[in-house]
């Protein structure tokens, strides 16, 4: 994979949305895939697949103070296609998202779904994952846990409720709040500590979390395992220590200058075989 | 499929491309996928698979008079990852357009690429398919067939060039100078016929072509193949037939108020069970 990943063009294909200066206007794009087998499972319902597809790319905008101006899709034709319709419908009316357009294709073969969300700033400078200075606070917007608790009900372990998993919800009216606070920000998809550390990577400094700190709706006993879980998209930001936070938020740790390390925990950095959270194919 | 295509949030499942306004902008949006054994044949160069994939958006928006701003994909690893990408940023080079993001995925099964397309409107309001009047002149900018000639010599069946076929060219320059003249404007990629068939569905009129004057790049005895294989990405539009046309354009029949038949050819309906053209999955 290294001929592809350090390929010129392929260095566009990071996970972070895209910021497009058009005219006068500064807009936020993003585009994320979920693929059966990988990123869904046969057999869960595809609206709540459809909802996730949305959200998580609402969540992306949602990282950017951006407010949501339409979405394009690719719907790959296959089973319950009105269940996944019925679903993509929900997410975009809770957000009052419009459907711009998109295409259909039919395909034998595990399916794929892209959806490519577009935005408008609210706030410019947009927020990067790039700005985040010694001395200021790391932040989270809630807790994490509620999507991996769910998820392991769906398996069958628990009769612990499953929408965390399920539906997420993108913290747009957060986003919006927080964007012209923030020094920078991301939304926690891939867990807590893994995002903590691309946050430290992209600013240059050395984010330092004390795991205590960090809000989990999950049994104390999971804590570590909540910090290692995406998928709640929570959004993680730094920031001046004394601002007024316009929403709830709860201070896990700091930004130090770097040093050895990108990422402490208590103090710590990780076990080296510690993957600290999910991560995609790249 | 009827459940699926008819319901609401589908409608905007269209093969055209959105239009977009956000603040004083008008912004012109397309995605399109291409999946392996559906749109491409495993073993072809996967250089040619992204060429194409970027054109056939490119297109969608030259039809709108757009000026191409950036585009985002979703690639699905496998093989030959790197020829891909050095096709992509051949395409994205020759037409100056910016890879702005996208999502990398791994997935085993046929492969999924999809591409958004995201560009400024040079002129409002921007051409869309609806506006053709009986009266008008119905135009092409250039010859239809060549594809089909390219593709069946891929097939092994010859020895003509497969150029145009393998990497179609988007006519973004052609788009903008016809933008503020035309009444209605598409690209042809799925069938002259065809798509002329959709003009005047979307228009409310009646198309007649004369056959004998689409220009065509394949000997006379494939001019009716030609006239429904798409692939080849020429403008089709509508107009005054007294315009001073800023490019070469070929007269090839005239709108008229809307009859019996949406499309006649020759002066006849198609026979019923002619496709016209390559139909998409809805």
């Amino acid at each position: 994979m290294r001929a592809f990943a350090t390929h010129p063009a392929a260095r566009g294909l990071t996970d972070d949305a895209a910021v497009l200066e058009i005219g006068t206007e500064t807009l936020v794009l993003t585009q994320d895939s979920m693929v059966e087998g990988i990123h869904y499972l046969a057999g869960q319902d595809m609206a709540d697949v459809a909802w996730k597809l949305a959200a998580t790319n609402l969540s992306d905008l949602a990282a950017k103070g951006a407010k949501p101006s339409g979405v394009l899709y690719t719907h790959m034709l296959g089973a319950d296609d009105d269940r996944f319709i019925d679903g993509l419908a929900e997410v975009l009316a809770e957000y009052d998202v419009p459907l711009l357009g998109g295409d259909t294709v039919a395909a034998n073969g595990p399916r794929c779904f892209s959806l490519t969300a577009i935005g408008r700033a609210t706030f410019t400078p947009v927020p990067s994952r790039s700005g985040s200075c010694p001395g200021e606070a790391v932040y989270l917007t809630g807790p994490v846990g509620a999507a991996m608790m769910g998820f392991e009900a769906l398996q069958g372990g628990t009769d612990h409720d499953t929408t965390a998993y399920r539906r997420p919800r993108p913290l747009l009216a957060q986003g919006r709040a927080l964007a012209p606070l923030v020094s920078a920000m991301m939304d926690v998809s891939d867990g807590v500590l893994l995002d903590a550390r691309r946050l430290a990577e992209a600013s240059g400094v050395t984010i330092s979390i004390d795991s205590a700190s960090v809000p989990i709706a999950a049994p104390e006993a999971r804590r570590a395992d909540a910090l290692r879980w995406g998928d709640d998209y929570q959004l993680l930001f730094t920031g001046a220590e004394d601002t007024a936070w316009p929403v709830p938020v709860y201070k896990i740790g700091m930004v130090e200058a770097r040093a050895r390390h990108v990422l402490l925990v208590d103090g710590m950095p990780p076990d080296p075989d510690d993957a600290l959270g999910y991560h995609h194919a790249r």
